[in-house]
């Protein structure tokens, strides 16, 4: 029921403006980074293409390095599978191969190199789900009982650092190939 | 001789105006990011702080990634020595340990974020004289007719990628010991 106070309410879903608020505010910051114009991302550039206020921005955010924290925890969040064939080389192999795919996507990589830059310690948000998934299919093998899958730090240190590193420092690109023969290292011949 | 063009000029090498306002322009970067107030770095905000007009700095730099790619450049050039013990293992286990100290320093470690978010793909150079002289470690051994030696690729992706990935994107400090524990998985058993 339309009441006098809010004459121009229409029916929407509690939160609904908030919801669509974010989500315009993401669109903006990931179309400007996607555009790489040299120029550095600021709150008031960020809101007059989202079209919201400025104030609206820093009162939800506070600043861009927390934006982005925002932006990139839901764009890192259950992107990828953890694969399950019954083979830990495999699945590493695919996990591995499909990180690659996703680091050498110029927009992956232009939110990841941004969220360092303004991010500091929180650039964690970046990697934190793929140490856990990477956990996942690691716990599951020791689980099994197979006592040659390497530890995670083994694993975090010889697969997920050499493809952020690449993509990150590098102007190489981390192919799945590539990323599929860091596999080999993990397991003593 | 005074002239009455320039009544006011002292005796300097030639150039050393221009040398005077980088060495201000690179302390005030430094300081700025030292400082890290959560601010942006922009180059009003350094010239300011250097105080140079901001002319002079975006006719000089042109852009802020510009900037942090030449205060890297001279941050990261010939502060490493290459050790030369006699033993490849011992001397990439002091390289390793060595860069663990440098980027477990706050304000290394400021630099090197701030650079992968303002320069983009010259983000390489935090890390391109390292790989530089990794190379020269290992071409010396192969010179040696050490076969055991790791190939580049393998010492980048071995010891180069787990320290720069630790320092940037987790909240755990690369220590020495970490550092030189990573050489062991370079070598067959």
């Amino acid at each position: 029921m339309a009441t006098a106070s809010a004459p121009h309410q229409t029916v929407r879903r509690p939160g609904g403006r908030s919801a669509r608020v974010r989500a315009a505010v993401h669109q903006a910051v990931k179309e400007m980074l996607a555009e790489d114009t040299g120029d550095q991302l600021t709150i008031p550039a960020v809101a007059t293409r989202a079209g919201v206020h400025p104030t609206t921005v820093y009162r939800r955010w506070g600043s861009v390095g927390d934006l982005l924290t925002d932006v990139a925890t839901s764009r890192f969040s259950g992107d990828l599978v953890v694969p399950d064939s019954g083979s830990l080389r495999e699945d590493l192999e695919r996990y591995a191969a499909d990180l690659a795919r996703d680091l050498s996507d110029p927009d992956t990589l232009a939110l990841v190199r941004a969220i360092v830059g303004a991010a500091g310690e929180n650039a964690d948000v970046c990697r934190a789900e793929r140490q856990d998934q990477l956990e996942a299919i690691l716990d599951r093998e020791h689980a099994r009982g197979n006592k040659q899958a390497p530890t995670v730090e083994r694993a975090v240190d010889g697969l997920l650092a050499p493809l952020y590193y690449r993509a990150v420092f590098t102007s190489q690109t981390p192919t799945p190939e590539w990323a599929r023969s860091l596999v080999a290292h993990l397991f003593p011949e």
